[in-house]
């Protein structure tokens, strides 16, 4: 399946800690998906690799502050993607 | 056509401009689409609709320094969302 992941890691509340669960989001999703822009992924992943890659971020991802989204889609030839301004991030290997 | 638009606008290179130029484009993608996560827009939209929203945030929109990716799909029956964390921003009347 085809999947987009958004988070959105709150730095504000306690920013180190915020930090480092940031650092530590990116490392994770960068191992399962491409990363296209600062806090968004995508790429081809199967049901137990997202289950994976889900649990590997429940270990950081705080409920009440944090937040990541997934759009998953079975079939996606119906997906375009466009790029208003900077292009996609090819220089995506330091965070 | 469903729409999935993400923005990530630079507020390191000029905290003030940029903060300004966040505030816009927040304010012109809630117009148009549904804010459910901080920098993250979904939604049904016609490609006339579409072109406004773009036109609009290129007046704002910094093409070196700023990005917008917008995911498109003719049939949205081929995507699921899902969250991890946070659930919908319902509140999202204030920015």
């Amino acid at each position: 399946m085809y999947v987009i992941l958004i988070y959105d890691i709150n730095i504000e509340e306690d920013n180190k800690k915020g930090q480092r669960i940031l650092n530590n989001s990116f490392k994770i999703c960068k191992k399962y998906l491409n990363h296209v822009q600062k806090s968004v992924f995508e790429g081809e992943i199967d049901k137990a690799q997202l289950e994976k890659l889900h649990a590997e971020l429940n270990r950081y991802i705080r409920k009440d502050l944090d937040s990541v989204i997934i759009f998953k889609s079975n079939n996606p030839r119906w997906l375009m993607k466009d790029f208003w301004g900077i292009k996609e991030d090819k220089t995506s290997n330091f965070f």
